[in-house]
């Protein structure tokens, strides 16, 4: 038994919430996208909330914790779809999003707290011509330490592949579970110890981040008679080396039916929505035409302050959309092989119909454009839904699946051994995130 | 039998040079590079130099040789090298040369004059934040509408690809050889009428170019010693997405020994000459340590102004240093397939050995990396320089022949209907570079 007094006690002068509403509340994310995870993680939640301000404060958190051995499931916005947020075995709540201190922007590179939201930190790199690389479309909340950690790309992924790759996170600065906490900051190659580590790996404080020389974007919408003419608009327009973009969404009917007011997008037809830079403005009807669609909206970005945002109804906004509309849809995360002539995602979307509504993002993996795809499902059952999931993969498409909190299981098949390593080292007690790793379950 | 005095006096108050010496160094280029070019041109030349600064100057010179039907060979610095500045019927140089205003540049995107250069335009836009998005070696020289007009990519083109994809000219403006000059302004997907055409499609006096956001460039060297294992780097740094960069030039030993001062190049060893953005420096040496690379040399953008810059001793520029050094070295222009695992270039490097010097450019062809080429030729013979051709070709390896100055021949193989149809309305009389197209050449 935790003596939640004594540690308390040993948590002074930083902010801690006890509040069982407010906790529960900090205990959540938006894993409810899954109706798997919906179920497997209802109720769960920690015991306090601990909210530092400071890296002193993290070390004084982490001491805490470690002397009375207590899990620790760390947070930023909680906008993560996954679960990693939720504690399996209660514990403290280290939530991350009071640390909001921009350090520096130079060169085209931010140094940054954890906590620092995306959108404010684009905001401040744009003052001087930078702006963020790549963000998720909960970029409004999300912190920058929760994209690291439980994110892998998003909005401009078109152009600088996935966070990831190589170059597109320079440093990360993380304090240890070990005894007497340290804080280590990993450079270069070094940082794939901890990025994507869902908070396993120590507790990330601060990230050096390289960002992208700022254009003006303009949000276009484009809508074509046929899904696949916009399927293969969109790969050609993410191959137009002279075009700049930062998004290509593409959405089969009827899924521009869940995003509200839709004056846009006439009932029937499949949608395009887009960034692309003013300078290739000029040039974006020639390539629509070759592919029968018609551009039905144009937004500069001096009209940005106006109306909504096209970013909001894609990527995992899509998803959140069309729940709003229908509660008993759901989804997949889907990488299709590199193939210019878009078979699989024909094959799909023929094979499956309405129970699959294609759903596709263009990314850069490897040099080369190639469609993510965040299908929604018309969900039954989980029979049904791990069926869809097994036909894909044995298409050769691979699922990042997630219905499952469990590291292994959601994608990457093993932890990386210098993860595990690393972890060892930082988190000998295991009290980082405990639960999630298969490796780690004992029998 | 032309009157030139007559003609002279109708185009009072241009400038007109007729002094023999200086009309023949204006009707050169650099086709001298080519031992075939330099024989089938020797002693070919205009018989006066127009020199405009107005697009009504350019006007009234072409209603001028149409009145006269004279030949008109446009001309920018001179720095081609495919002999398309050099008059074979004499006739007027039309040196565009002067016309050096740039008229705005905003959100991206430049209005400029043709004789504007490279490097003026360049420097203009960096004051903005924005820059050329690419540019060839010659770019401290050459002007925008003889790069347009012969040219088809460079430093840059592994961002942005080549001048002919869409997007990378927004608008070219023509003056006409018609009995009544007219100028005309080509939008869009219409610039593809007068794009790469060598004058032989109106005079180009004005052009809207987009640009790009503007990176502190940080130049590199990088030595192998292995010319396969530079091969495979300059591969991957292409394909890394989230490492932003400009240049990519491998070079085989032994065109490092034509660069002079090469203390940074130790003999035998093989090089990557790089433009890496500043943000993206960190996480380079991981990747070069990958291939086994040593960095020797790294100069930053705020050291531009000390030494030399690596761009000049890349693209055209290689085989300008390696004929400095040994006359008897000529150039192919190659482009390889899209093949991460670089067969060919392999099988080419060890087949022809020292007689064909392995120099790659990386840029990028529809959405993916490829290597080009502009491989030194240890020239022995015509016969033997086709082989070698041949050779390429039957492998499936494109070549753009520099060593003829027909249209067809040097690439294209057949000129684009589209731009034959403009050409018989801008040029009913076939004034502009005539003798140079196969299709309308009369037995």
């Amino acid at each position: 038994m935790i003596d939640w007094d004594a540690l308390t006690a040993e948590l002074q002068g930083i902010e801690v919430i006890s509040d069982p509403n407010q906790v529960a509340k900090l205990s959540q994310d938006y894993h409810t996208f899954s109706p798997i995870l919906q179920a497997q993680l209802d109720g769960k939640k920690g015991d306090l909330v601990v909210r530092p301000t400071t890296e002193a404060e993290v070390m004084q958190a982490a001491t805490t914790c470690v002397k009375y051995r207590v899990p620790v499931t760390i947070r930023g916005a909680g906008t993560g779809n996954y679960g990693q947020c939720v504690p399996l075995h209660g514990g403290v709540v280290l939530d991350m999003s009071r640390m909001q201190a921009i350090r520096w922007i130079k060169s085209g590179v931010a140094r940054v707290e954890a906590g620092v939201k995306l959108a404010a930190l684009d905001k401040k790199a744009r003052e001087t011509g930078w702006e963020m690389r790549m963000a998720p479309s909960t970029y409004r909340t999300a912190t920058i330490g929760g994209f690291i950690a439980g994110g892998s790309g998003g909005i401009g992924s078109i152009n600088y592949g996935q966070l990831r790759d190589r170059g597109n996170i320079n440093a990360i600065r993380v304090v240890t579970m070990e005894d007497e906490p340290r804080a280590i900051e990993l450079r270069g190659d070094d940082i794939h110890k901890v990025n994507h580590a869902w908070g396993i790996n120590g507790i990330i404080t601060e990230l050096e981040i390289p960002l992208g020389a700022a254009y003006p974007w303009t949000e276009v919408i484009v809508t074509f008679e046929s899904f696949m003419a916009a399927a293969h608009f969109g790969q050609a327009l993410g191959d137009a080396d002279g075009m700049i973009k930062k998004l290509i969404s593409i959405f089969a009917w009827s899924i521009p039916s869940y995003f509200g007011a839709r004056q846009y997008i006439p009932d029937g037809t499949h949608a395009a929505l887009l960034m692309v830079a003013e300078p290739s403005l000029e040039l974006l009807p020639g390539l629509v035409q070759e592919y029968g669609g018609c551009i039905t909206y144009q937004r500069s970005q001096q009209d940005a302050g106006k109306g909504v945002n096209l970013a909001e109804f894609t990527w995992n906004h899509t998803t959140l959309h069309a729940r709003n509309a229908d509660p008993s849809i759901t989804y997949l995360q889907s990488l299709f092989p590199a193939d210019k002539n878009l078979q699989m995602v024909d094959h799909m979307y023929r094979y499956f119909g309405d129970e699959v509504m294609m759903h596709l993002e263009f990314i850069r993996v490897g040099g080369r454009t190639v469609p993510a795809a965040l299908q929604l499902v018309q969900y039954t059952t989980e029979e049904r839904l791990n069926e869809i999931i097994r036909y894909h993969e044995e298409h050769g498409i691979f699922i990042a699946n997630p219905h499952t909190y469990i590291i292994e299981d959601g994608g990457r098949k093993v932890i990386d051994p210098e993860q595990m390593k690393f972890k060892q080292m930082v988190d000998p007690y295991g009290l980082l995130n405990p639960g999630k790793i298969k490796a780690l379950m004992r029998s």
